[in-house]
């Protein structure tokens, strides 16, 4: 696990491409839930997990203990335009639901004004039985190094 | 205004392809709000509308009426996994919200199933002032004929 | 294999959604790469493969004879701009290069201009090796098939 | 424009993030062009030009003389697998072609191999007439900049 303040893997920079933008001239919607789901894959590197750690990927030796994150919900509500070239700020607020579930919140800030939230809820379930289970170790130990943060920066 | 049945307008079809899911072999979770939104727009073209009579598009001549439809909220639930090669049947569920709004269910059915649900909400505003104002006329028709299908056809 | 005449395997539809495109109005560029390989898709299907016989994905029980077909090169050329609602007809030109790779050409048509070229290449590899290999029988059926159509077409 | 070394305007980094790989656990291949693009955009703004210099967007004012730079040709090589969590460098190496038109190339680098190549190709026209006309003065300025910095870095 890395040294590192909790303050930096809690927030995280994101520039708005032209790609990401329609023809509006705004972020085209659902990419603003891609950005929720790369800030939260930053947020765990920069606290020190792996994607290998966390993720299905073709270098993992299968096991019957394989335990993986389905996505069960995801919402986002957009406050103001963003545009091609804003410079934003997003503050992951992640929360613990229950022994087998959590939530990742993502406030996105643009000169200080809160343009945008994502939300998107994980539930742990066994690979090959698809079956509930409880939260892998390091993401219990991650939700809960966050939380410990979040007591001293309500949101 | 075309003749179709109104059943048609509101039902499409969508097949899920290779680069809609990721390692864990499902969709990947926000491409669901893209069909989302490509079936809403598939739906009011079957009705009878062009996509220039609803988005921004460069051939459309600026005026002073212009209204846009910004996305205001957007969120999705998963139920069951969603594989590669899966035929879905996406249900379009428009509702009226206020003089100024509305909003889009989907309901994503897989062999009788229902597999997914999207949900996306627009607001008409003025493309010069950004200021809220009534829902441009022909969504209001669209919206009024989706509904009275609705009645026959309670979800 | 289906008993479809061949015209319809290699000639797809694409209607060209709002997200597709971006704030210049016109398609954002890398999307015609997925448009050709989702034509591809659709192309494969119609002749009567699943796929499940093509791409890697979870169903399908490992061994050590799964191949895999990755993509090793891929070009675009865009002749005139691709507008939203535009109603393209996709042509798909396939050929074999050698016993262990083989290129599908796309042709975009808008109203009987050609607008877009695509093209992309695959290799056949062992999935557990790596090892280059011959291609699939059914890719080979495929192949075979889609060129005596050619044959009558000439491009 | 900013007073920065040319190699760091030309070189930048990029993590691979799941939503960017597909069942086959590698990139899905026409993202490699997203990040191209992307790339491209970063490369203009760390040499210090704004994107509204450069992209059509609604903030600007319509005018006679806007130029924009549509991508007429692009392209990808894929010479080794590229995974989830991968920790790229991306090279940057632009190349005026004529009097209206330049391209740019990408070299994707992880640990030292260079895993893939992008190129894309700009053609720049008047907004309005859609004709040829010369690069914008700004990018003309880019493109000697950079290859400047490409002689003392053979690639």
């Amino acid at each position: 696990m890395s040294s590192i303040n909790s303050h930096q893997w809690l927030l995280i920079d994101r520039k708005v491409r032209f790609g990401d933008t329609d023809p509006a001239g705004v972020i085209h919607f659902h990419n603003l839930l891609r950005w929720s789901h790369e800030a939260w894959e930053q947020s765990l590197e920069l606290y020190g997990l792996q994607p290998s750690d966390i993720f299905p990927c073709n270098k993992k030796v299968d096991d019957d203990q394989n335990i993986v994150l389905p996505i069960v919900h995801c919402e986002a509500d957009f406050r103001r335009p963003i545009f091609i070239g804003d410079h934003l700020k997003v503050e992951i607020i992640p929360e613990k639901l229950d022994i087998g579930s959590f939530q990742v919140r993502t406030k996105f800030l643009c000169q200080d004004y809160c343009v945008a939230l994502g939300l998107i809820r994980h539930l742990a379930i066994r690979e090959n039985t698809r079956e509930r289970c409880s939260l892998p170790k390091h993401i219990e130990l991650w939700l809960e190094a966050s939380s410990l943060n979040l007591g001293l920066r309500p949101v």
